[in-house]
């Protein structure tokens, strides 16, 4: 299993226009099962699928993954709680003095395939609720710029744990081309999640997904960028989140700027009236912003 | 005019139950009227109706609002870029070097009542588009606590300048009263406007507004709160964004412990799957976040 | 007792040039005075001397403070941990879900003014330490613009609780100028602190002050600056700290530029070089950074 | 030339006690030379020398660095401004839209070994003044945890582009060991530099070092940490300074209550009287803060 980002032997070769059909187990390793398992079964955080070579991309390229279809693999998902990893309490990277720091906990969520929800499941009490499913890929990236590898904890420029429900069917993806073959690999398959991920976990699952992979040469993209009929979306991460939301922005706008022919200016006034902004995950070591809108307000493409 | 949240001789008084019909000017104190105009004639931003002095309220008491109607008054918007403020360029409280700052600019949005848009005209091109109206109040707060006045250009505890798309008819708005008669506020109506109104605008209008007034005796609001039938809704304001999202989000897991009887940590995990967040502005002095969960995910009330 | 700088009656008028000699009580009123006293003895914090009028300030002066002389008014200090207060504790702004928080704490200092320092107690062993006396007030500050009033917690442009360990006998200060008279305040006096006041507290005591004041006309101050015989010194007051130093920086930047001559580029890379910052809070609402550089890097002043 | 901190094939291996003599050019290479010089000559940035394998070392160790002499290497620094990157400009990960950017420059830095300045001369004028040097490395690290490979502008856990002033002869570095051998980096020497670096580079030397290392077998470093006679160091790195402040004070809380035995209250009131905080730098990835106090303050080591 591997647990980085990053240059090594692929696993495939693809060639555009390829579809790839595989598989990824969920952010555990599968390894929270049932009721009085425990953290210490876990032997790693988002294992990943991969790397795929895709044939031709080269640095300065932009890898297109087209999410064709995603499917939760077996019956129940799992969300979990764990000290020093979360938005509203003490973290490794916002770490403060406590008397008493709050304890791990798992939840089961059980799946029902034919009506598409899973069902929240109190710890404390008998409540029960079902939550719609929407499937999308915590993990999905390519290996990054300059000799770096990084940990499938860590979204980034080249994607990885970006935990955006934009990853979703129907969607398509832009990634930086930063080695030759791009070195794609995913993980961390999600079955719903609340914007934030504000306690650590989204509901947890292996899956089964089939992608299609394109490229456009010769063309950078700087951040992540998704696509689909109705919307474009520019992600901006780092932290504060403020600056996630300086980056998806300044991405928006130059998208806009330079693909429909708005000027920067009046793209910004017009952001400042129809803009959408989606905080994905506020809690892994990098935050993530998508900044959006929708195609209907903009002129057509160049 | 007034342009400061705080203790001031009331316009009028008001009982628990009893309906306001009032306007108020826009952001601009309605001085931008046409092509040619420029921020010289504004006297003061965010010109205030009020106070308003509610019967009966006491530190320490909740008061209620409803917001019961919200009409644009007049035929026309206004859209602004003013150096030194905005998500994306260089501020007071986030200042830059540069060797050129951008330059002022406005935009008129003409509005059709009919069709209740407003169509967004580029300054750089021809290109127009419309927009769907969404009015809102973008200040309404009351006095705040401990002999405090504060600029109406800053949200806070007290509400002001939150910029919340929330702040819409058929919503319900709690807020804390701080002194007697609370001393409620309002202006800056908004016709539509993005998320974050990252260029430092909406869509500026003069409103008409029917509110109705209510008081929980006796029960402390810490910050402000949304409600409707299907959601609860609770805001968290400061800077950087992480801060506001962290006050929201445990104002909102504390709502629903107290209120629907999920313990702290089941209101925490429910939340990571369910929750929604909403950065409203990240322009003013504080920023904005509304942290919410539809109702049909809760218990029942208690 | 006064707990807001805002415009209030003056105490007292003074004529630029005038010498002021007063006292100000320490930071919990002096209500905390032997082992076994609690906060529920404190009726506000920061209580302020104030306001003094000076006559002929107008708003776009700038108001000059010779501090000229600061002594501890008696014989112990008081520093404490207060649950919601602190830079590594859970917070009002930056909260957190915990267990259990940490408990409420009360340190006395005996001063010893022969050899000027505080004795360190610990409350969970026998171990005491002598700190040297650094004598300066917490607060210090102006009625603020636009018809604000604002809290003795806070920090801002107009001064107030800058916690600023340069607001020592020796140094100017220069203030802004927003209200007729400047309306002058002082309090909070420190006998001692450490960087960033991290457990919320200094070595807190009450003061006796001797203070001068001039006033620059027309000449505005955006932002507090320090200033004696071997330093320029720029504050910079907002939230998170990345803000606040720049601020400060983009301050010093223009001061350098106007008064000594040098290139906004020249003076960036030379305080790359030589510059200081000090954090002085980062535990009040806003946060103070004091940016600085030693005169004799710079060119003669123009 | 090595740009990244990671496994590699090591260039040495010593044992613990071993004195290293070896040298490091400077961060870009070596490529500025002369007044017309531009970056277009610079191959990347930050070339490392290492890694140094360290015999016994093994994940769960620490690494001891003394740092005993280190000697600039040439007759002349060099310093830099580059658009989109510094403290109080826009950059990669706080962009900004702007009419026009700030240009690159570049500053040449006499060094005059015998009384030990570098001259700063003014590019926009005939300006010229000297400054003390004091040596250190800007970046010292080992390779990261968790497989990770992390670029030379980054500071981290494993040390890294620290920028700080006390990695200088005479002080000793404290690093987790991440995999076998430790695989120690050095480079990017500094002649002088202000605290934040806020324009980007300090005076950019290559440099002759000379360093000893040890290793405590089985006792894990979370952060680097320094020491010397008189002080203990914590460094914390993150962003936004806020958090690399949390950082370094609970390790030095946790620090002085395992080592010297205060409570962690106790150490916390103490910091808050005598603590220092050293913003080192605020313009790479993460930024990094330097908490200590001096050893007098207190209780002898357990």
């Amino acid at each position: 299993m591997k647990y980085v980002f990053g240059a090594a032997p692929p696993v495939a070769r693809l060639k555009p226009g390829n579809i790839l059909d595989a598989n990824s187990l969920d952010c555990f390793g599968n390894a929270l099962q049932k009721p009085g398992d425990s953290f210490s079964l876990v032997k790693g955080d988002n294992p990943l699928t991969g790397p795929f070579y895709i044939e031709g991309a080269e640095p300065g390229d932009t890898l297109v993954v087209h999410l064709l279809d995603l499917q939760v693999d077996g019956k129940q998902g799992v969300g979990t709680f764990s000290p020093g990893f979360g938005a509203i309490n003490a973290t490794h990277y916002t770490p403060m003095l406590e008397k008493e720091a709050l304890p791990e906990k798992i939840w089961f969520y059980p799946i029902d395939h034919a009506e598409r929800t899973a069902t929240f499941q109190a710890l404390d009490s008998s409540y029960k609720v079902k939550i719609p499913l929407h499937r999308f890929l915590g993990c999905i990236g390519v290996a990054p710029a300059n000799g770096e590898a990084r940990s499938s904890i860590v979204p980034a420029e080249f994607g990885g744990n970006m935990d955006a429900p934009e990853a979703s069917a129907g969607n398509t993806l832009h990634l930086p081309v930063n080695v030759a073959g791009a070195l794609f690999y995913f993980g961390d398959g999600h079955a719903a999640m609340g914007d934030g991920e504000i306690a650590g976990s989204a509901i947890e699952v292996p899956m089964k997904v089939r992608l299609q992979f394109d490229l456009v040469k010769g063309r950078h993209t700087g951040w992540p960028r998704f696509e689909n009929e109705k919307e474009i979306m520019a992600a901006g991460i780092y932290r504060p989140v403020d600056d996630a939301v300086r980056i998806a922005f300044t991405e928006l706008v130059g998208w806009i700027h330079a693909d429909y022919g708005l000027s920067e200016l009046d793209a910004y006034e017009l952001l400042s009236k129809v803009g959408k902004i989606h905080l994905t995950e506020m809690v892994d070591p990098n935050y993530v912003v998508v900044a959006s809108v929708e195609k209907k307000y903009l002129p057509p493409k160049k």
